[in-house]
């Protein structure tokens, strides 16, 4: 905890924004190995587990205090615990989803975010004839509730599953009414005031991804 | 073209790999762009649109030949086509879902996928009560059928909603069977071989994301 203190409020900024993408990562491979009954590991091992190397986990892991001494591994539990609080885990998220189609319904069937935290209270919809249905035993609600619901709920995250033409207006009016994070589904980057946190999940940009590399390697192993 | 081929094969591809994951972004401003109507945009607008500085643009398209001259701006329109076809979107691509729970269902339906050329072929499940249904006129298939329908259909792609416990052995068969890329959606790392893509979905993983930029955000405001 000593040596992050000692850096510029910038720099500990860029540090977080770096390794933050590798926490959870960290977070999966400990939970496993916790439920394996593995109780020290040390980074080299992690290392070679998560194919990583051992210093880029030495350094990501002193951003935060180092969790324990490197001659002795680290505890499992202990670390597993941390990263978690790091990550907020131990705290309870409120979400709603926006938008009641496929993706939306999947999402609010999904049982195992329940389990990090993240509860599921609310789902909206502009289509009346879904409004009444109920998603895991979560009625869907028609959209004009949606102010009130988040104000009243202590609503954090909105997960916003509804096409990119409905996406400005939805936004302007979550922000407003003190939404904390959007975790974005739909095909365009969202505008926010600084505080509110966002994350996207741009589906089809990963599946392009996926495509270029297809592509790429045909090319490279054909000529 | 000419530079691309006088750096190593190394170059070539660190260089693309940095790249490869804003392209898809590329292509989606300049397709929205493309809709509006407006033929030509310089570097610098842009840069200004997504939020990304000119001449890491200018950077990015010089991997590719550089798409035209930048005095005048880019032709919005041969733009758009030529990273489409960097991305492989140009070509068909089969692919089939492996388990028919909710999100695996969702993304049956989902319709945007098939614009880009990749066509929903299969849906695979070990559950026999799902068997026969249907999922956007596609037949859920039992999983033994998987090995025969990868082969027989000229399937690229295998979507894996699946449970993480059930992974390894259907990759193997996957591999086995000629599988081009996986799109993982299970939250465990995938082990396959060189010339086998994935690209990893790990939506819990995001979600912690989220929660940890929450929780640092009211830290550093509350304190």
């Amino acid at each position: 905890m000593y040596k992050i203190r000692q850096v510029t409020l910038l720099e500990e900024k860029e540090i977080s924004q770096a390794v933050v993408g590798r926490l959870p990562r960290y977070f999966r491979y400990l939970g496993e190995l916790k439920d394996e009954g593995v109780e020290r590991i040390s980074s080299q091992e992690l290392s070679e587990l998560m194919k990583v190397t051992a210093s880029q986990i030495r350094q990501d892991f002193n951003n935060f205090g180092g969790f324990g001494q490197q001659g002795y591994g680290y505890n499992v539990e202990y670390l597993y615990h941390e990263i978690g609080k790091i990550l907020g885990l131990n705290k309870t998220h409120n979400f709603v989803i926006i938008g009641a189609g496929n993706l939306g319904r999947a999402l609010g069937n999904y049982m195992n975010f329940e389990r990090r935290g993240f509860v599921f209270r609310g789902i909206f919809d502009r289509d009346e004839s879904l409004v009444g249905q109920e998603v895991r035993g979560v009625k869907i609600r028609d959209m004009r509730e949606l102010e009130q619901f988040v104000r009243d709920n202590e609503i954090d995250i909105a997960v916003l599953t509804v096409p990119k033409t409905s996406v400005g207006d939805i936004v302007d009016k979550l922000v407003q009414n003190g939404i904390r994070a959007i975790w974005n589904f739909a095909h365009v980057d969202l505008n926010v005031p600084e505080g509110v946190q966002v994350e996207n999940v741009h589906l089809s940009d990963s599946l392009m991804k996926l495509s270029y590399n297809i592509n790429r390697y045909m090319k490279e192993n054909d000529s």
